[in-house]
């Protein structure tokens, strides 16, 4: 008897019933679900169509899996109807969320944009979601729960998508399913992400199980890079091992290079 | 009204969930399919388990598409379970088939190799279905109807089932569809997506049979969008003709907001 959490994965996207784009989403999810001791039971794939999209996630949930998570669809164009799809399945109704405009808000500000009805619809969640920041793009991801399971909708952008999952989610389900996260961040001051790219990927090869992530801070003429590691274990101690290691690998190899850059963070949010 | 033939896959096997194979069968299918005028309306992927496979089976054939294509578990060992599953699905006896025995004891004849129980497993089909030979690998393929759905299952292993599908299954389809597809890709570049997205809105409304699809390629500050139209008609020419003007209906109205954005793709891969 399997006693793992179990998951489906749901994919939207007509894209990908063309066959133009491969579902490396959906594989990429496979792999770090079943790592954190999560085990996937189906992958449904259909197209940007708000009927298909509601049965499709009804239909999962009579299934009665722990987590659902969905990828694609949450995008300003007309055809992205993902949450729209999940407000008809859990007869919820679709309305702006304050804390999700806030965070599309602020993205378009930064550009100096201001806020459109393409851009707004990027906010608008069914009644009760909680809008997940995304690290590296607009569209927020949403998390809401039905009964005994919990969905996630994410981005299809894949850098989004694995961004949001390895930030947020993946902290989330190691705590239900048992294992255990372990994280360290720092940062980097005077070098560019552009020269660190080489020296992640060394150590990324040398450590497969860790996630490492950079994220610019600063600008390219003062550069600022925060810099942030995970890995999980059921054994605590082995994880925070690992990602102690992967770190002190990856801080010597950045001083070998450019001498003392390497600070902690001022605060906790990398 | 989409009056194409509609299919669903419906992939088997357990190293597609948990992210050690990526669904390059059903990518592949469904760029085949969709160029021989099929709509491809869902891909389902589920594990090597009986109960699983047959219950998929019957859910896919309450959706009464023309065709289900199944891919994966045809061949020796105790976890390849498709036909099994199949069988159990639409209430049919497993039956060893004479001519996909023939089939199979000819393929290890040539290996100078007799039959076993294990070989002898891959001639095990539902009463009723026909082998289809398998030109490059061991375990014949299935065909077999159930009221309008015609169901084929393939091998997982990719050069066996693009092979069958190549030789067998295409040229039947294109019998049952008489469509045609035309394409049109390119490139846009300095226009963030949220921006394109009113314009191709419009668009769509003015040619609702042509599918508009952006594929941000870059970042919200320094956006690429790919953009990828196709459409079907019995009359090929026809189709081309209201692919290419949505397209230029689309570049102009582009053009009018931003000048020269719009460029050819580098590469055919949109």
């Amino acid at each position: 008897m399997d006693t793992r959490l179990n998951c489906e994965l749901i994919s939207i996207g007509n894209e990908l019933l063309i066959g133009k784009v491969v579902n490396t989403n959906a594989s990429w999810l496979a792999d770090k679900l079943t790592k954190l001791g999560v085990a996937v039971k189906r992958i449904t794939v259909i197209g940007d169509d708000l009927d298909e999209i509601s049965s499709c996630i009804r239909e999962a949930l009579s299934r009665k899996p722990s987590l659902i998570i969905m990828t694609g669809g949450l995008g300003p164009t007309y055809d992205d109807k993902t949450l729209e799809g999940l407000a008809i399945a859990l007869g919820l109704k679709l309305t702006v969320h304050p804390e999700a405009l806030e965070m599309v808000k602020r993205k378009y500000e930064t550009m100096g944009e201001s806020l459109t009805d393409a851009r707004i619809k990027m906010a608008k969640m069914p009644e009760g979601a909680i809008p997940l920041h995304n690290p590296v793009g607009t569209a927020p991801a949403a998390k809401i729960s039905c009964e005994s399971t919990i969905i996630y909708a994410l981005p299809g952008v894949p850098r989004e998508m694995e961004a949001i999952f390895n930030e947020a989610i993946s902290k989330e389900i190691s705590l239900y399913s048992g294992f255990k996260i372990a994280e360290h961040s720092f940062r980097i001051v005077g070098v560019m992400e552009s020269a660190l790219a080489p020296i992640i990927s060394k150590v990324k090869e040398q450590y497969p199980e860790v996630y490492v992530k950079s994220h610019p801070k600063g600008t390219e003429e003062k550069p600022i890079i925060h810099v942030y590691l995970n890995a999980f274990h059921r054994d605590g101690n082995i994880a925070k091992r690992i990602v102690l290691e992967a770190a002190e690998k990856l801080i010597s190899l950045i001083e070998d290079s450019y001498g003392k850059v390497v600070y902690p963070l001022e605060n906790s949010n990398a």
